[in-house]
């Protein structure tokens, strides 16, 4: 096989956001660099939410103004509303923006309510009020949450989301993100939903970015690649979750570990231009950061057959 | 779908081949009586391993004569040598033996001398000494070890897998097992062999038996039951293992979780025969057994749509 396969790294956003732990400004420079170094052309590297809200992520322009700054690699940050892009055009005005903005709607109202504070139509509307901000200075990424199941009202019908990617192409944004916000997905839903995606519109890059909240994260990524698929979001250590988790006692994990995936893709022949040996040395580094064992199984087990000579040499 | 698969449940076989918490052979009996109350069709009981060299099933027998017994549900026991089908033999006279065994080999010469401390031909010869003991009186299930890649020699010759199991078929054994035992195999992988094999021997029963060492676990299950699978092995909590993993620093889990497998067919609409309820309390008792969180996903996070009225009614 030669597929070539994009990750963007998400262990500084989804990773950090509900992490007790602080993870100190300089600290996340230093991971971001190490991300850079193993080859990540798309890296997530911040947030900008409210910071009493969301106070892990304060630091945002402080930590895109200290980011090494390389050919070939974006890194993205969050906006929930249009005060957030005000911010990024300003960090971008001052020559420390992001490359990447993300803007995000929930496929149900319940999500969307307990979740964003707000409705599906409003938060539309600020999704509008923000690519117009926006347009032209950044890669813009929608992103679709909850895309394969909700916490709150169970079945997402797909036809809804169909709608809401078609709706973020209409608006201009380069690439539609489908979010396993919470674990809910089966490989089958993910090649059901792929495909419609990819007939009503052809061409728009989709990400998948599943949680492996049921363990089924990996089946779902191979569903995804299986159905074409190029776009991948993960979090070395798969660290992440979402609240609802965390107040529903669903678990806390988190995003698909960044270890497993890239293990699992290059063991299958797939491309993901990364560097195996310093992946791993990001992986150990974002262990240290949160002083704690992550959930990479990799982590633990090292490479399979993408990064060990005696599979190669046969 | 209307697929229906077989899971047999594996938790105090090789789960607790390597746990360092010695189980009561009254908690074992009582686990195993969960199991069969939740739904397993096969379970795999107990070893008739050399008790000094495996003490954790020392009370084989113990464990075989308390078990209830009912229809439709086999025990499973697994034979390292003739001298263990003669105590299966014995066991079964005396009316509390075994419904099934499983006779073992492994793909590499490497794996066989240092697990189990002889060579391909010899432990070949025992295999054929064991089935002609056996024939007649128990349902036979061959494994092969390491069908997917070995912790020792990497790459795993398919063709030598598929002979494994011609063999095994013209020895008159019921259905063959191919193990993934240090979590190497990947998806393609899987189609590859489970292609092979079925071409091979078509209409033989294969089991899937892999492990989740680097987290591609259930990814490889969907690529068995995308294959034809409809056997399966796991285990509660996800525990289990192999000696090489520990020795060789490869982690220590294990077994495809139960629980999570359990969710991904049931929320595919694949008909496992479990009772979901009754299965999460067996999940919990095995935690209790072990005194300690083990690694299902779907035990920290509950039933996805399998589970959830409000994914059925949509």
């Amino acid at each position: 096989m030669t597929d070539r396969v994009t990750i963007c790294e998400c262990f500084a956003r989804d990773g950090l956001q509900h992490e007790e732990t602080e993870v100190p400004a300089e600290t996340k420079i230093s991971l971001l660099g190490a991300f850079a170094d193993a080859g990540f052309a798309r890296i997530e590297a911040t947030s900008y939410s409210h910071p009493q809200r969301v106070p892990a992520f304060r630091d945002a322009s402080d930590v895109l103004a200290g980011l090494p700054r390389r050919d070939g690699v974006a890194y993205k940050a969050t906006c929930p509303n249009p005060r957030a892009v005000e911010r990024a055009l300003a960090d971008l005005d001052a020559g420390h923006g992001a490359d990447e903005l993300s803007l995000l709607v929930s496929a149900t109202e319940s999500h969307t309510e307990r979740n964003m504070r707000t409705t599906r139509e409003r938060q539309w509307e600020a999704v509008a009020a923000m690519v117009r901000l926006a347009a032209g200075r950044f890669r813009l990424v929608g992103v679709v949450s909850v895309a394969f199941g909700c916490p709150f009202e169970g079945r997402v019908d797909p036809g809804v989301v169909v709608e809401d990617v078609a709706r973020f192409a209409e608006l201009g944004v380069d690439m539609v993100t489908l979010g396993d916000t919470t674990g809910l997905a089966t490989p089958s839903a993910v090649k059901d939903m792929f495909g419609r995606v990819s007939a009503a519109r052809p061409g728009l890059p989709i990400v998948a970015h599943f949680h492996n909240t049921r363990g089924s994260g990996l089946a779902n990524c191979v569903a995804a690649l299986e159905s074409g698929c190029r776009d991948f979001d993960s979090s070395l250590g798969g660290v992440g979750g979402h609240p609802a988790q965390i107040q529903y006692g669903e678990g806390l994990t988190g995003n698909v570990s960044t270890e497993d995936l890239v293990n699992l893709l290059e063991s299958e022949g797939v491309d993901t231009g990364l560097d195996l040996d310093k992946l791993m040395a990001a992986s150990r580094r974002c262990e240290q950061a949160l002083g704690r064992t992550l959930y990479s199984m990799v982590a633990r087990a090292g490479f399979g057959p993408a990064g060990r000579k005696e599979f190669q040499d046969a």
